[in-house]
């Protein structure tokens, strides 16, 4: 069983190579500990909690770095536990000096995500919300710091608890029932029950489909850029990530693997995968690079279909590519610096798909597009603290959790004896638990700090 | 003129990336900046010097994140000014945020080192302490580290102000002769003069001379392993560097360019330069190589010169390269695993330079080598805080002042006039207050501060 094994921890806290580095101690003794490499003007043992102390680290008479130390007392810690930090020069040598030390002087070089996990075994956080604080670190938009921050500060957990507060009220209920059972009476009204199982899924159903949205802003939108050669895809997948990412000929077919480019539009990370011109053609590289086409336009969430043919179909286009229900499609009518048709051209707005007339090259009309964008991926919600889920560990287990409540509420419709219902619930409430971490294993923990840096 | 224009500036004093990272603000009104993006407990505006604060940043409603702030009341900081730091977690996003959110309420981005020039403005530390603390963060070995760090302590400041002290006092005499030079009186003992000045002198000398030591133990010392072809020069550098760094195969001729590896050894960092076989040759990629190889010997401190016969002469094997008086050599009879002579063979120790018997394969006396190479470069005086310059600039001023000197002991020789004689050593002065920045120009400053980091 994974514990806090008491031990002085001690990591880096930021990479070296900046003007300064934080050094994190943490554990009962850490104080101490540093007093004996600390010089200043007092003991550090002496100094309250949440102070600043100037001095030098010594190596015996040798003085390693003049530092800043805060002295952080149990539990106004992140660990809970005492803990200090100091901030010393950004060298290499300089902080590898003083782990040495420290460690000679009794600490031990923390695993990764060990500070995190002492505070989630302290109770200091929940187990989504102590993976979420590698997610915050991680954030690369407004978007994807939005969702993470939101569960971070436990706003996710609130909304879990209570929904297995509901559960866990429901199952005293029913197992009261199975104490009396021999007197055949009913504490729960099965109406009541009914109503409140529905709404319980309702809401475990709503969280589980925010992960196609919430997985889109942590891990960024797939946009793929599709049509025929030569039709411009490559000088769009420029304009939007705002650099020469993808090489642009007039030789149709300039384009054969994928290439990848990333913007930030509203605060919303769009991956946008330019793909090789689709047509019918018997070069092998060329059909290698179709290959990759029909791949990148399975795993987008948004497809642009450009074209810049009156003639032209998406089936034509894609050569057969059928979209999937839940993939946006744009029509985009390039090169439209080169036209003379009228911008309100007849065939520019015949298709099912909404259309989008535009210039990759002059950038007119690119402003749409990246509307359009913005608008296909609503991140208003997370950034008004509504809770999205991100991670597909919850995900997974929301999913679970949705399948028991589903048996539970046909259980209960069918009639079926109280003791199969009750175990239904339990195992729902068992599932949201594994989220927050009330229920986990060793191997969960595990897994999920190991993705953590050092030092956090 | 650089001064400080009472801005408040803000910077990341560590890189993003890790766990937490530092921002950093400085200049009258930092605290009250923060307050108008904090939400703690308390207002920062209160809170007493050296003291940490836990909080939120926050963006009007929008919560940024949590930190940890830490306020350092004037002149208690780096720079002597008002200075905030804020700890929060190491997100590129999140540090983006708030440095941007920052500027908007009116502080500035700091330039590069502009934390430590203002430190140097207001008379915190000298000219050549600010540099060293550059260099305290570039260091990357012990020796490196000592000499910055001693530099940074301020020892060669005090060394410095110590001997422009005295040369002060001595012009101060000569003036006063002058300001009565009609009645011809000396103030000024010649035969006193002079023994003060050739002392000074001495110490500018040695000072001057320290510099090939430090520059040696700041950017690493360089060692040339030359040799004929096959002799298993790469075989060695690969066991220095403890790293497959250079090919090596039985052909001779395998290495054609110059081929370098670090080695730290003993706290001092060795550049090993592996260089081609040197031979007559036609082939034209060779004679490159070889040409190349002369220039890596021409500016090694220390010389490997690598043999396993016995008719060997290091003009033979060196092509004719005459080592310079300040260059260390030392014979290595190589390949000692597949010698059949006795350890003690004749030929061996029969060469004018230190020789050392090894294989580079088996690690036969490799130690030996590295031993050797330890006491080539002697940096115990570094360790045991001895003033060593480092620093080119310097260097240059150094050696101007000694020119100076030389001068002006020249002339009191001569018994030239006083006003020229007092004209010698103020030019040694203002050289000595060039290093300490006491004389500087806005030139100078800006090229040593445009080398940090910014955030220092």
């Amino acid at each position: 069983m994974i514990f806090n094994d008491g031990d002085i921890i001690v990591a880096p806290a930021t990479p070296t190579g900046g003007a300064l580095c934080l050094v994190r101690l943490s554990g009962k003794g850490s104080i101490e500990l540093c007093d004996r490499v600390f010089r200043g003007r007092r003991r550090l043992a002496e100094a309250a909690t949440a102070t600043l102390h100037y001095g030098e680290i010594v190596d015996g008479e040798e003085v390693v770095d003049d530092v800043v130390v805060s002295i952080f007392r149990a539990p106004h810690s992140y660990t809970a536990e005492e803990s200090v930090e100091i901030s010393a020069h950004g060298s290499r040598y300089v902080v590898e000096r003083i782990l040495a030390l420290l460690v000679r002087c009794g600490a031990r070089m923390a695993e990764a995500g060990e500070f995190t996990r002492r505070a989630f075994l302290a109770g200091r956080m929940d187990l989504s919300q102590a993976e979420a604080v590698a997610d915050v670190i991680a954030a690369d938009s407004h978007a994807s710091h939005a969702v993470a921050a939101t569960q971070m500060r436990g706003a996710y957990s609130q909304e879990l608890e209570a929904l297995r507060g509901q559960l866990l009220h429901i199952t005293s209920l029913l197992e009261l029932e199975l104490d009396f059972s021999e007197e055949d009476v009913e504490f729960a009204d099965r109406g009541e029950l009914l109503s409140l199982l529905a709404h319980t899924l309702q809401r475990v159903d709503s969280l589980a489909a925010s992960f196609a949205l919430g997985n889109a802003l942590k891990e960024g939108v797939t946009v793929a850029i599709a049509g025929r050669p030569n039709v411009g895809k490559s000088t769009l997948l420029n304009r939007l990530a705002g650099e020469d990412r993808a090489m642009v000929s007039e030789i149709a077919g300039t384009t054969r693997d994928t290439i990848e480019a990333t913007a930030n539009i509203g605060g919303v990370i769009y991956r946008f995968v330019d793909t090789a011109g689709l047509h019918a053609t018997d070069d092998r590289l060329e059909q290698m690079g179709i290959e990759r086409t029909a791949e990148a336009l399975r795993k987008a969430r948004i497809i642009l279909w450009l074209t810049d043919k009156d003639d032209s179909s998406i089936e034509k286009d894609l050569i057969g590519y059928i979209p999937s229900e839940d993939q946006k499609i744009y029509r985009i009518i390039t090169k439209i610096d080169l036209r003379t048709e009228d911008a309100a051209c007849a065939w520019w707005s015949e298709a099912n798909y909404p259309t989008i007339a535009l210039s990759a090259k002059s950038g007119e009309g690119v402003d749409q597009l990246q509307k359009a964008l913005q608008e296909a991926v609503d991140a208003t919600g997370a950034y008004n603290g509504e809770v999205i889920v991100s991670n597909r560990r919850h995900h997974e287990a929301l999913r679970e959790a949705g399948r028991e409540l589903e048996a539970a509420i046909a259980a209960l419709e069918g009639g079926v004896p109280t003791d199969l219902l009750s175990e239904d619930i339990r195992q729902a409430i068992h599932q949201l638990g594994i989220i927050t971490g009330e229920i986990t294993t060793d191997d969960v923990l595990k897994n999920i700090f190991s993705k953590f840096c050092v030092g956090k």
